[in-house]
């Protein structure tokens, strides 16, 4: 027998297999316990225009879920998009019971508990919340900017610079930080970078191995270009991974007459991209920052120290230690020689 | 009955209770154990012309070292200081067996393993060497380079800033890390700081604990001030602790005319002290990096982004990469919000 608690952090588990490439969908896990309150299903969302959670495990269950309990990790949905409702599903299935973690914040999707208990389920919602929405932070920020939830990446040195006077910056991050960078591409539905750092470093934004194969996702690459002048034979511009060239003439320009961020950053949510990777330079991620649309810092600090060269970041109209942004901390990781520094934007 | 290992564990473990005054002497731990191998005697050097760590051991033995072993955690003094040398001690006293750590280094103490073995004790070196080199380096480190061990601390966001545009700094870093910065104070025995950041502050430089009274050891605070106008109200120089105002005057001029810091970490040394805190602000900091004088860095890295202000470090003289200077991390640890990362210079 399975405690209610065990099988959504079982669920919780589960909804992560679906972190790469389910946009823009949420990530969702699902457990189906018997009557006994025994696991006799299990299920993830793996990608747009397949079977939701609930079905997989529903699926997986069969008979064995009537009179049982649907633990599911956001509320299961109540429309009928490329997939069936959840909540009718459930129903059909003989489901007595559902638990879930978050509710649904979307206004199309979200009614499915009401639904359901109105249908005589019995229905509860909250559990392992916190831990529920920390594995699907970025689409539930998306969904609620209606944005892209945005995670500014740098490599610096600990006293904070990612270039040296001469410009030179490869590399400062060790090996592991930057296979972790990979990674971060990997689970990314967008990778962001401006058009000057992108030629300077000739970098492709691809998500390799450390072999130099390409993972399995790609993520779109999106060079921020006011005038669109990256080169066609620029390495970013291969045949890796789909590339867009952000200009003023498709996005707008803000009051610097340069590419609207923010405009930028909504139609490529409403093109679906919900979690995008920015990989700079430091005018960029500063203009972001400025902007108010970074969630999420991951700072490599490199055990290097320069003592001049360009700041990770800059110029944010801050100007007294009163007025400095806030941010939580959410993990520090050693990579290497290096030490990886997480935080999210705290709330105002 | 204990092992040498578990004893020299045991042995690093009590020398760092002498931690607080003990210079210009070594940090030093020693446990005696009788013939079977059980512990009859703990001791640790507490301040110069107390007993050494062997004296207070052997004392707490008595009659049951007789043809037992004493493991130390540096190699036992041959010289008569203001005490008697602990190799003729270990021979008054029956030893027939001596384990020590890290071999002397000073020209006066060294050779009590050589002159034990010629009395015909059995001598052996280099156990857990690595943790109790770790548990006394700044000793080490002073009397091979015949200068004061340095450690850098700064308070910074996340961007490397320690002040900003309009030079507001308090507070930037948590209470836990403000904390944490009087109990290396109270660890130190010398605090450096420069008269503007000192007058900037009102700082006092003291070793207080939260309620703010004074901890038992207090570091001699110096304020370097080339033409020495420190004003004598100045609260660093109020009667909590002595102030020494480091002029040119006293120690002389480098090539910028400011306060020769090589020729005041030498003297520092002369004078007895072993391990200094440095305090900032950035200028000076960024001068005793440059004189190659830091051996060990503490940040404190506070979740605010400012994008502008003073750069913790600045002006090394290093324009590329491959210039970098090379740092090692020690330790990260979390303290309130923020988190403290610990650095050691890296061996050339």
């Amino acid at each position: 027998m399975t405690t209610d608690a065990a099988a959504m952090t079982r669920a919780i588990e589960l909804s992560l297999l679906g972190a790469n490439g389910c946009a823009p969908n949420p990530r969702v896990g699902a457990v189906i316990l018997d009557p006994h309150g025994d696991i006799v299903g299990e299920g993830w969302h793996e990608r747009p225009g397949e079977p939701h959670a609930e079905v997989h495990a529903l699926r997986a269950a069969g008979d064995r879920a009537r009179g049982g309990t649907a633990i599911v990790t956001l509320e299961p949905c109540n429309h009928h998009g490329r997939t069936p409702p959840c909540s009718a599903t459930l129903l059909e299935a003989g489901i007595a019971r559902v638990v879930y973690a978050v509710a649904d914040p979307t206004s199309d999707a979200q009614g499915g508990g009401a639904s359901l208990a109105g249908n005589g389920i019995d229905i509860s919602s909250g559990m392992h919340e916190r831990a529920a929405r920390a594995a699907n932070q970025e689409w539930l920020t998306a969904v609620a900017r209606r944005r892209v939830h945005l995670t500014y990446k740098a490599a610096m040195t600990i006293d904070g610079r990612i270039a040296a006077e001469d410009g030179t910056s490869q590399w400062i991050s060790s090996a592991s930080s930057r296979a972790d960078v990979h990674r971060l591409r990997g689970q990314a539905d967008v990778v962001i970078a401006g058009r000057g750092s992108v030629l300077l470093d000739g970098a492709r934004l691809t998500a390799r191995d450390a072999a130099g194969r390409l993972l399995d996702h790609q993520p779109l690459r999106v060079v921020v270009d006011s005038q669109g002048r990256t080169p066609p034979d620029a390495p970013v511009r291969n045949d890796d991974a789909p590339t867009l060239i952000a200009t003023t003439a498709e996005f707008g320009a803000g009051d610097d007459g340069r590419v609207d961020l923010e405009s930028l950053s909504r139609v490529l949510f409403d093109r679906g991209h919900r979690g995008a990777l920015l990989e700079g330079g430091a005018t960029l991620g500063s203009a972001f920052l400025r902007a108010g649309l970074v969630d999420r810092l991951i700072l490599y600090v490199a055990p290097l120290m320069l003592g001049s060269g360009t700041s990770v970041i800059n110029d944010l109209g801050l100007h007294t230690l009163a007025d400095a942004t806030r941010w939580q901390l959410d993990d520090t990781t050693i990579l290497g020689g290096d030490v990886r520094l997480s935080y999210t934007l705290e709330d105002k």
